[in-house]
């Protein structure tokens, strides 16, 4: 059998007066908390009171970096140099760091957002980068990473800095067969009925499997499986996977 | 005899494009580098390249944090409330310390910049809410004040907090008897001469006493000084100062 | 009998991903939309869908410039100096006035927001400043200010400028009887009821006074009235306002 | 005989405490003064200190929009959307436009900056953005564009939009045969000498034809010549430009 499946979800991307999301309810749910970092979300208040709110229910913390624009929530691309992408990881990594450190936590892992995660799976260097900021902070620290089936290519890179991967999947999410999620505006590509992403969950779960688009089954080496919480309709479906998750493993305890 | 002076600078202080001052001729000449966080100053390759500069010269690191305001370069108070100073204060000095750490370096103190400091020596709150964010952080990373008559309340609260204070004095400013600052748009405020800077650094580093503008000897009790170098006159003067307390130590020796 | 009292309210205060407020629902309830010019909130893609929907509405747009702070929400005193001020004043405002015209508005007035407002009202330089930032733009825009009994002072400065003021007042605070409003924190000095905030509106549209704390009538040159929208009861109350209003005008028609 | 070329360079482009720059120097010495709008660099007092200058020395004023990002000084190019472009060129044109007026100036062009200037020539969905965003605040403000041998498709779209491009082009850069400035990492594609300088401004200036790497003459459409004053050395040849333009000139008068 696989080691229990961890639920992550991003939490604490309010900015100065603007909220987002609903972190209380959330939180309680997932076994991961990604906190945005201060640069495409948050500031230092905000990012205090979400690693208290993750300590209090001891939830693990992890650090969610991004591109230096809250403007685009980091949702876009920036052409930064790989040196500014390493400083940048180290530099909101080792601040949410020393905020667990000050809240009586501890910083768990690092998971890139929006851009600089999307931008890390496509261009190897970038990954390069990402992964010499991990190492230069603490080597340590798991790096969240997509599961595909060129896993092998990103676990040797991390290797040589002694990083570990986490391969994350998604529940809601459409596969392709060469084990990429579809893009998002294919018609198919997000599952729209609770059944349908409670399955692929539940079989993300117990065999580290997806039923891909095409219809055949898809290894993938999955730790953790990413959630969102947006809405009361997702906050319930990600309450029914918690649910699930844990009988799963009582049912193994 | 005292212990020896040290002297401290304000560095890293560029943005992006942007470069301020001669990092690379004054780093050598001081024994403290205050490195600029990025909320006044400085991203994180400009933290990053003044952190190796002071590891490559083995010079003590302190942590430099302000308002979040880079237009003003945080020279303009901002009503914060206590809350976002502390956290603003972690944030910041986590960060250089990860920083420090990715060099090879270790984060040695604290001095708050520009209107944080200023404000900081004026409003007890604002003073406790930085000792809170110090403490969080490590109660062992010393605080730099500024030395004045009524250190004995500042001390009292730092030690509450068991944080240590390192007051600072300055080499270039005339004091009143009262062991404050003379305000820079009275005349004869700032000392014009490097004679005059000199004898003011050498009295500080001997006697732990400064001449104030009424004449009278006045006791303060000064760890570190001060000094800028904005131009090639004030590098000398500077250069000079450290000469003289290389001198006097190596007398005692 | 005096002119019909045109009602504001703050909309465009969103900044990037964030939402904030109910712009869609408030707009058609008020005649001059206090549009965010984006240094407290708001962004350039806001600002335009922000102006077309008052455009849409027929609402009258007025600028409303801030401090360069969103994590603030340009909520926190800034020690800014005046050229700073008169400089952001005309940036902002003749930024939301390009960005009318673009939308086949014009630009009708210019309210501060937040603590440049405050500031305003409590320092006389800070004023002339944001009066001459005004006039240099357009003299013709005039410039709402918070209607108290030293308007006279006001008028007289903005009168060297050429610009005519807007003296506005609220219906859910209570006044002093020196005709300022009482500080948020003292019981009593917001209203509670739908019925005592209708009640202050409808003499503040008929007879420009209000009734004060201590009980007395007081006098006030009200042009505009400040309401807020930021929860269903809140919208529930200004369209009450507003139907009091058009019920008045039409009376008198 | 051609219209005279009109000379061109960025100004104004310190923020906050930081310079850049020699403005006071280059201003004299040219015709158009592309001046920053306070996204990649600059604050409302950089560009307001910077309109006065222009205006002192005749000098036509345009606007010089970025990229949201001063850290990488408008050079990273950003995923922005087509929609965001628009808004981003209304904004920052309508905030300098105002600016002039207030220092009794007119708003005479723009020219996009950094990587909003690249992506504009290299995606024409982004220039059809640009070129709204400049319509939307007055179409009879002339576009500066890169002058290539695909200039009539750039001409044909912003005919559309009823605005007139004034092409430009580099008396410092080598070009391809096919009209394209050299790749600045190739050997050769930056002219490094004084005469070489001047040589191509002046057959841009008589023939508006430059001699392309490969040896053959190109014509180009060129209404404008961009140069530098980074240094005393460009700033040098910039005068000595300025001199041979103005003898040509008067040769022809």
């Amino acid at each position: 059998m696989h080691s229990p499946l961890l639920l992550n979800a991003d939490l604490g991307e309010g900015f100065g007066p603007w909220r987002m999301g609903n972190d209380e309810v959330i939180m309680p749910l997932i076994h991961c908390a990604n906190i945005a970092t201060g640069f495409h979300a948050s500031d230092p208040v905000t990012m205090q009171r979400t690693v208290r709110l993750a300590v209090k229910h001891d939830v693990m913390i992890g650090a969610h970096p991004g591109y230096p624009d809250k403007e685009g929530f980091g949702r876009r691309s920036m052409a930064c140099s790989l040196e500014e992408i390493t400083a940048m990881v180290i530099y909101q990594v080792s601040a949410l760091q020393g905020m667990c450190r000050a809240e009586g936590g501890v910083l768990g892992y690092v998971k890139p957002h929006g851009a600089l995660y999307n931008d890390m799976m496509e261009k190897l260097p970038v990954f390069e980068a990402v992964l010499r900021g991990v190492a230069a902070v603490d080597p340590s620290l798991p790096l969240v990473v997509l599961a595909t089936n060129n896993f092998e290519l990103y676990n040797n890179e991390a290797a040589l800095q002694q990083v570990t991967l986490w391969p994350e999947a998604f529940a809601d999410r459409a596969y392709t067969k060469e084990g990429l999620l579809m893009a998002r505006h294919v018609k198919g590509s997000v599952h729209q009925t609770k059944a349908a992403i409670l399955a692929q969950a539940r079989m993300i779960a117990e065999h580290r499997q997806v039923r891909c688009h095409q219809g055949t089954l898809l290894d993938l080496p999955v730790v953790t499986l990413c959630v969102h919480g947006d809405n009361p309709e997702s906050v319930a479906t990600v309450a029914d996977i918690r649910n699930m998750l844990d009988e799963l493993e009582q049912g193994h305890a």
